[in-house]
């Protein structure tokens, strides 16, 4: 008998690997920070646990990935929805005043302890002050990829790119070698940072062997833009300046033709399909069923929480499912075990961190979720991809393990104080509140710099 | 200080009444199965309850209407879902094999237990042996329009139509005068009904002064046929049939042009918008911003559970504010205080009940909701009506009150035994288990008969 820390068991255990295998009364043995072995109940045998969780009949799943967010905007999240020009009226005036190293080291607390409870057990974010998200997410025990900003336009922890790249040299010096942060680089959008910045990113980039995360193709102003000066698109552009490689993770990616994707399948670059976000912004629809067929690396991300509201990636999947359903005019496409591959390996697949997560298997890191199945909606269930996708809540989360360690147990965060944050949150929205009122009465705008 | 049954207290009373008053320290009392008083915290002032009901900061609102459903069918929820023709290989033969008394009874009190703890307090529904209908949702406590199928088909309650009317008769006479059930009549569609049978329908309602239940203008298939058939377009041809009157309400509603519309809304019919189902099946999105323009009376619905997967309404509420925006192209369209109308009193509208339900209003039948807002995803709330339609789930209802009864308090039901329910309905799936595996080696499908 090999002495183990951790054996889920009881569970139905949904592996996502490459045969799909899926247990129904299966056990996940966990040793450190790796899962030692998967499969039927008779896989314990051999091992003696110190700890044994029990998943009374829930889906035991790999963590879900929540590919592209900007968790800090946690503080804003609701904020002056469903209104014209929200991007100038709000969201720039509300960064520029309020965001800071406090705001975002709280909004991220709290958008973490939201994707914790919900599954999410890695991230990919893109925002300001990245170092302070990287101690947030830590605190919760998160897996992340987090890209510091660099953006042609004074930003709230650097006044150019230069400063941008800068502070990011230091934010990568401080977290490499982390067992759950990967810090990385976030250009904001092909539009928002010159030629040579998008350049400049691309070496340290390479130097460092860090990820790159950005914003791509994401509205019609951006293709609009790019073609007018270069005659390019957003992606062409990118290939053409040297961005699209096997370090790249691409938000959105809605305005892509056949020939944008096939450039992105040669590039081995990986994309981050932001549904509820894109459709509620009424942007488009990636075209991902055609991805798909191309073999792109596709997963699922919530984008900020003034964009998509929620952090959870459950939350994001009927839509996937049933919008390209509706697109498409077909009523089987993107069947649902292909939106849990989306939302689990496809989200590994789109950070290039396949190797390490997104599956159930031997040998890879112990981010695992279960799932309840309490609920009245999660009865009967013929599949376990339906009941995933078409019927299960974010809240049906019962317990999340992050690189062995488990951080939600009963539903119950087990790392951090969460009523405190909750204070903190509801202290910072009460300053957030006071100048919003103050931007209704004034109707005053920031410039038009970004987009 | 008069004497009443129930204060619920200390929640933001979102009363969804004509000027949309928010209360957000509100209070609501109830005296029998009426709502007496509504208003901020004084408003309590002149009352003593027996019972007080703390919303703890958590969101009170009228309770949500589910306008489109079948219960029943929650016994086959996520059953062969994405798959190629599943009508007629799935759902017809599982309906002609299995649905009799029992399995309508079990899905029913399952699939009621569902929508009272997600805050559903009417529903409207179409199935057959609706008495048993009836049964299940008493026995939870629900309200509900039951509308008895009448279709051009052996049915598993009744032979014809002549027999299906007849079987409706008993039904309408068993409940009517019941403070809960209202049975209705419920002609399948325009186009698995003759033109006779539906005038014959028409006149027991007249008779009977009960509400008709239709699926309209559902596919494009229903379209082509009535058109080639009359020349008219589904909704012209059920008015010639003389079906649109005040005690019509219609299902989906999908293919209607503007003169559809004006008809629909010139005879006071009611529409129930089913979203979730409709992109499913990607059959197409109904105009609902259209119709609400033209004033018509629209609430929303689940639709059934092999359609829909799920019987909230809190659910369909993302989808409708989304998937419209990004139809139309407009991120401001059907902005969320528009959403929860549609899920209350626009249902309570649909169903021509406004004058009892639908908002928190003294004098009107006392339904109510209070939801939680301890998730993380439900903070910070800038705007209730945001929270409610892009951040809030099912699994938040904390209390359901109908009629003046709680039957929902901390999460849990408390008028029938949930563990035995779900026992009934995992026996039922263990027999449909295996006709499905019976279904799938041979292939066998069923006639194309209705539709």
């Amino acid at each position: 008998m090999e002495s183990v820390d951790l054996i889920i068991r009881n569970g139905t255990v949904v592996t996502m690997n490459a045969d799909r295998e899926v247990f129904p009364s299966g056990s996940v043995v966990v040793g450190g920070s790796r899962i030692l072995a998967v499969g039927d109940a008779s896989t314990e045998a051999a091992y003696r646990a110190e700890r044994v969780l029990d998943a009374r009949g829930g889906l035991v799943l790999p963590g879900f990935v929540n590919a592209h967010t900007h968790v800090s905007m946690a503080a804003f999240r609701g904020l002056a929805d469903d209104v014209e020009d929200r991007l100038r009226r709000f969201i720039f005036p509300l960064e520029k005043e309020l965001v800071d190293r406090e705001l975002v080291h709280a909004g991220a607390l709290h958008g973490s302890i939201e994707m914790a409870r919900s599954g999410v057990t890695t991230l990919a974010d893109m925002y300001y002050f990245e170092d302070e998200v990287a101690r947030a997410v830590k605190q919760v025990g998160l897996r992340a990829v987090l890209g510091e900003t660099v953006i042609d336009f004074p930003a709230p922890d650097a006044a150019s790119p230069a400063a941008a790249l800068e502070y990011a040299e230091t934010f990568i010096r401080t977290f490499e070698g982390d067992p759950l942060i990967t810090p990385a680089l976030a250009p904001h959008a092909p539009h928002t940072l010159e030629a040579d910045w998008l350049r400049a990113v691309e070496c340290t980039s390479a130097r460092r062997g860090v990820p790159v995360l950005i914003h791509l193709a994401e509205t019609k102003e951006e293709v609009e833009r790019i073609r007018a000066r270069t005659g390019l698109s957003p992606v062409a552009y990118l290939d053409q300046v040297g961005l699209l490689d096997e370090r790249l993770s691409a938000a959105h990616c809605i305005f892509v033709d056949p020939e944008d994707i096939a450039l992105l399948r040669s590039r081995d670059v990986g994309v981050a399909h932001n549904m509820v976000a894109n459709i509620k912004s009424a942007k488009g629809v990636a075209p991902v069923p055609r991805m798909l067929e191309e073999g792109l690396r596709v997963g699922l991300g919530t984008d900020g929480p003034m964009s998509g509201n929620t952090l959870d990636i459950i939350g994001q999947m009927g839509y996937v499912a049933k919008v390209h359903k509706l697109i498409l005019g077909d009523a089987t496409a993107l069947p649902a075990s292909e939106v849990v591959a989306l939302a689990t390996i496809g989200g590994a697949r789109a950070l290039h961190m396949e190797d390490r997560i997104g599956s159930l298997e031997a040998g890879k890191l112990a981010d695992i979720v279960v799932i309840g199945v309490d609920s009245p909606a999660m009865a009967p269930i013929y599949d376990v991809y339906s009941a995933l996708v078409y019927a299960a809540s974010a809240r049906d989360v019962r317990a999340a393990i992050v690189h062995g360690r488990v951080i939600v147990d009963e539903g119950r965060l087990l790392t951090v104080d969460e009523a405190e944050v909750r204070n903190g949150i509801e202290a910072l929205a009460q300053r957030v509140r006071s100048l919003v009122g103050r931007l209704e009465t004034t109707g005053e705008a920031a410039p038009d710099a970004t987009d």
